[in-house]
């Protein structure tokens, strides 16, 4: 798809900083920043090389600057490409973007380069994606994930699988100008097989998609246990330590972060409860519902008790009520420091890690346990993950279809009907890598990025 | 001056945005960077080129970026520079920065770069100094006079003429070595004619500094008049129109910027007034002392009068208050719209703008006003000024010193004197381009610029 236009954009961030870099892309990149630079004739350089020189309106010199050039297609685009490092001074950096529009390029929209990307072949959709995935990564695991993503990840298993398919595809189709003669052109018991290797890795993704997710977006745990038991005490000991690495990193995280703790590079989002307790105010009854309904919903609950205010039978009958929702649970027992041999003897019954959230004792057990219970520990660098709700949509939209071919063949439906299921997969398998994709998709996408992306 | 280690900063605005430059001067800039860069063997590429691969961490892929070489003395720093362009988030960089850190890199205090491209002679230290200036300018007035200093403005003259009165100093201090045979190396009338010379270009510098520093940082304005007259309304019509491109500017001004109006490229802060009246309220009277105030200390007064609420008398004996302050004012009567064709020619008695600040009449022509009085509509791309507090000082420090040498060669001074204020002219001049510079003065310039410049 060839894009006639140039694009320009600031591609770095605004505020404070020493450079500012201006990229522009399209056939006329070369030629618009030749007309207004003083410096060697850009347009006889080689791809790859810098250039100092002046940017002038005129007489007027704007700046002075180094000017990259990548030549088509050994570019990000695939097209010319030209970056512009100015002083970043938010009045140069606009009179130079408004002389490049007055010189004839446009002003990219958000994501606009990466999308030039994409439609040139330089990356397909879901590598596309994971750029914006990496530039919003805020934590090692989510990184990596983004980074595997990014570099081909299970896009390149994916498109094997379809060219695959699509063979079978055309065989099935060719049936259909024979269907006077029932002939099979596909051999059944091959496409099954196909089917089945596709369906097993599909469903290995989808199986991947709840640890990609909360990798991607982190941990949610539920800090549960009655008032005062010392959860708050808990939570500011998890963040004090390990929350720089998030709290430092500003415009990334969308909403607040006060309860976000990296643990060993996976984030961990920490929601404290009101606190659970029996209770037959109508009133309270309606918040302990609600803490109910986050202990749901979380990934990890962890329930700590305090035994100097609760007795062994008391913590057992609020545990079996934790147990009783279904979600994965740590019993943590609070304020170590405090109990006598016996009691710590006694409570052994429930199995707790014994911490002191005030002076930090067993919190370190306490991390480790939960890496455990969220089975992320053993991530490395080979593992593939879906992170990304539109792919496993797509995942399981194409797994629903194979289901129908699969019953289609066993059921020795005619060829139409095959080619029609056969056909929906392949829809749906084409839509993660962007083989298949609508302005929509991809305006739905793209906009999302920031521009100069 | 050799600089052994090599530093290493994020030289580009931390936020959100697609890309992020890490830079690196010194001598192992490149060695660092290759030994954690996959792709080809930097160390034997040319200056100026670019080069895509991974920043690797063993074998954990940090990202994909492009390393930009400049080799020794080919750049900023005279030292090699490597520049490595990342995707932008927070994380990669820190991750990456730290890695380079690990390698032997060290973390570059603000700017640092700079002072190692005035240290090693890339740049004088006037240059140096608008480096800084150009990054903060607002306005396309700031930003020439910027851009004229870092591209050597008046450093040339001045180096040429302390080259000059170099050559007479050793030749008066040759003279000390032959004091007992009374003689004359240095010819007194061609030493008289250079210090007039140096003095005739030193002069015009230290005047030039009014207008230098209101273009550097805005011409403050007083709206003055009594209450009710329309001063509030004037400002924001001033505002409303002009400033836009002053807001959009993050991180650039210091303090409130609700009053910077940007008139035809040139910066003017509108300071407006409780109102001036008589009175005999002891508080109010304070209220009106600290309005006069702030009008002596203006660089201009823009006098805006309603004669619906005051007479010709009125208006002519607050005029003759605002006179006597001694600065210069523009008289303006508001709310035209109002005005019979009669009023207008009483009034035309004292010479006023006629406007209406409500209507967007005249406001147009006051803008001129404004422009005229200050005395900046001329400025052009041709004109030296200084903006420097630092160097009108050093400058005046100089006249002074010249001074004592015109005064010595008239009254037939020994040699040893005259030396001696050759010698403080020479020293005083050479602070301004750092000839003479002291780690004091070198920190004080260099801490107040970003880290990464």
């Amino acid at each position: 798809m060839a894009n006639l236009d140039t694009i320009v954009a600031l591609a770095t961030a605004t505020g404070s900083g020493a450079i500012a870099v201006i990229r522009l892309s399209g056939p006329q990149a070369i030629p618009i920043v030749k007309g207004v630079f003083k410096g060697k004739d850009l347009a006889k350089q080689a791809s790859h090389t810098v250039h100092f020189g002046t940017i002038r309106n005129g007489t007027e010199i704007l700046d002075e600057v180094l000017v990259s050039l990548f030549v088509a297609p050994h570019s990000y685009t695939r097209e010319d490409v030209v970056e512009i490092s100015a002083h970043n001074s938010r009045y140069i950096i606009e009179r130079i973007l408004e002389l490049l529009i007055q010189r004839g390029a446009r002003a990219a929209r958000p994501g606009e380069f990466t999308l030039r990307a994409f439609l040139n072949g330089q990356m397909d959709l879901s590598q596309a994606e994971a750029v914006a995935d990496l530039i919003a990564s805020t934590s090692a695991a989510s990184h990596l994930v983004a980074m595997q993503q990014m570099r081909g990840g299970f896009s390149t298993v994916l498109k094997q699988l379809r060219e695959q398919l699509i063979q079978f595809a055309s065989l099935v189709e060719l049936e259909l100008d024979f269907s006077e003669e029932d002939v099979e052109f596909a051999n059944r018991s091959q496409l099954e097989a196909l089917i089945v290797e596709i369906n097993r890795v599909i469903h290995k993704l989808i199986g991947s998609f709840e640890q990609g997710n909360v990798l991607k977006n982190g941990v949610p745990v539920v800090i549960a246990g009655r008032p005062n038991v010392g959860k708050s005490t808990l939570l500011n000991t998890l963040l004090n330590e390990e929350r720089a690495i998030v709290s430092d990193i500003a415009g990334t995280t969308r909403d607040t972060i006060e309860d976000e703790v990296n643990i060993h590079g996976v984030t961990f989002r920490f929601i404290d409860t009101a606190g659970i307790r029996d209770t037959r105010d109508v009133i309270e009854a309606k918040g302990v519902e609600r803490t109910r309904e986050k202990m749901r919903k979380a990934r990890l609950i962890v329930y700590l008790a305090d035994p100097q205010q609760d007795d062994l039978d008391e913590i057992k009958s609020q545990l079996a009520e934790v147990a009783q929702l279904g979600v994965p649970y740590v019993t943590v027992v609070n304020k170590v420091d405090l109990l006598t041999r016996d009691h710590v003897d006694t409570l052994n019954a429930i199995n707790p890690l014994f911490i002191s959230a005030k002076n930090n004792t067993g919190v370190e057990e306490l991390k480790e346990e939960l890496l455990r219970k969220v089975n992320l520990h053993k991530l490395d660098a080979g593992d593939v993950l879906v992170t990304n709700v539109r792919h496993v949509e797509a995942l399981r939209r194409t797994e629903e279809a194979l289901q129908g071919v699969l019953l289609g063949i066993k059921g020795s439906v005619t060829s139409d009907f095959l080619a029609m299921d056969i056909r929906q997969a392949l829809h749906h398998l084409g839509e993660i890598t962007g083989s298949v994709s609508t302005d929509d998709l991809l305006d739905n996408i793209f906009s999302k990025f920031c521009i100069g992306k």
